[in-house]
């Protein structure tokens, strides 16, 4: 099978880059300089769990497209009034917006996609904006081919025109194309149009109690414990 | 100047790849083991020279939206009948036509670009499609931060919406961004719209008697020999 992969696209929030530790450590940072007094932890959880309903508006056409650094500051100002935050000035604002720009990899996430990067294809293929996907690799060394963001698509994953626009684009058949991700609703989405499957557990990508995708549901093509592994799985 | 741009983008064909030494070298080597006998410097100058106006016909609404590609393949056959060739079976057909996925870099083009991404944002504008740019990215070591395709904005260059897409996707002012290209025309086109502009002459793109673009034809941000001049210019 390894042979017939020619591509492979990875989620990025979780399955490539810690958001969740990423923001925290960022922003925890930065309030400290600024004299910015918030519950970060809190703030983030808040931020993310926004991000489905909002995402659904989308897709229901109650939103016209509407990419995910516009959705965030959306969301952001939502989540300030919850928590009872006045909203800081313009700059500030932007500025905590754009900490998704800033993510950490994992620690495998450099190193197993510059040796996944010899023998395929490699992208995001995420629900990230274009400008989020390539400002994040710039800072995390995420050594992309090519980032294929859903804006390019203008559905969020998982719209089948997200995979299969992947492979439109590349003029590949599905199944030389391989989703990676620690989602198994993704990776779901992705095998039901033809693609390859691969999951990675990432336990803690929503913090120390988390409870969903902590292991594969489903005998996806490949299963691995990190980016390294399964660039060893597939003989990189 | 140098601090206030994030960004570079580049033309491909001419700028950074030598597209008529690459295809004449590639398919006469396989026309060679095909038994396949054809003047591939006529073919390659004829194959060209109908770029432009298949462009036109996209541009002025006579064609729907198609890529280059596509585009290729049409003029390929139209070849073929000029010349008098027979059409051969689809797949060889098909392998000349992703002839231009198989281009060589100049000489200095993967190492001036590996050192303009330590310090800017880097990708091709090119008029051709993605899956061009990015299995020539592959064949050619070109290491794009993200491949900034006309097909992504659905018009040719050197359409406004091209250059200026690629400002709105990267959420940066259009004098954060700078094109690179071999051809006057289309850094006329960039500063037009407001980008910093930087011309390198290729003075044997179009063969030993090209008469075009030998030097530049305004006051350009920048000149520069070759890429890697271009990476000195900009303390890279």
């Amino acid at each position: 099978m390894t042979q017939e992969i020619k591509a492979i696209v990875f989620d990025t929030f979780g399955t490539v880059v810690d958001w969740r530790g990423s923001i925290i450590n960022d922003l925890g940072v930065w309030g400290e300089q600024q004299g910015v007094n918030v519950d970060w932890a809190e703030l983030v959880d808040r931020w993310r769990d926004l991000y489905n309903p909002q995402k659904a508006r989308v897709r229901s056409g109650e939103l016209p497209w509407t990419n995910l650094d516009e959705l965030h500051l959306e969301a952001l100002k939502d989540v300030f009034e919850e928590m009872g935050l006045p909203l800081l000035d313009e700059t500030r604002m932007l500025h905590i917006n754009k900490v998704w720009h800033r993510l950490a990899g994992w620690s495998d996430a450099s190193s197993g996609l510059h040796r996944l990067k010899r023998e395929f294809i490699i992208g995001p293929l995420s629900n990230a904006n274009v400008a989020i996907l390539v400002n994040m690799a710039k800072h995390a060394d995420l050594p992309w081919d090519n980032v294929f963001s859903c804006e390019l698509f203008r559905h969020y994953k998982p719209d089948p025109e997200t995979y299969l626009g992947v492979c439109k684009m590349l003029y590949l058949e599905p199944k030389a194309v391989m989703m990676c991700a620690a989602h198994n609703y993704d990776l779901a989405a992705a095998r039901g149009q033809g693609l390859k499957t691969a999951f990675i557990p990432r336990p803690t990508e929503y913090g120390p109690g988390q409870t969903t995708d902590l292991k594969a549901e489903q005998d996806w093509d490949y299963v691995a414990s990190d980016l390294n592994d399964l660039a060893v799985q597939l003989g990189c």
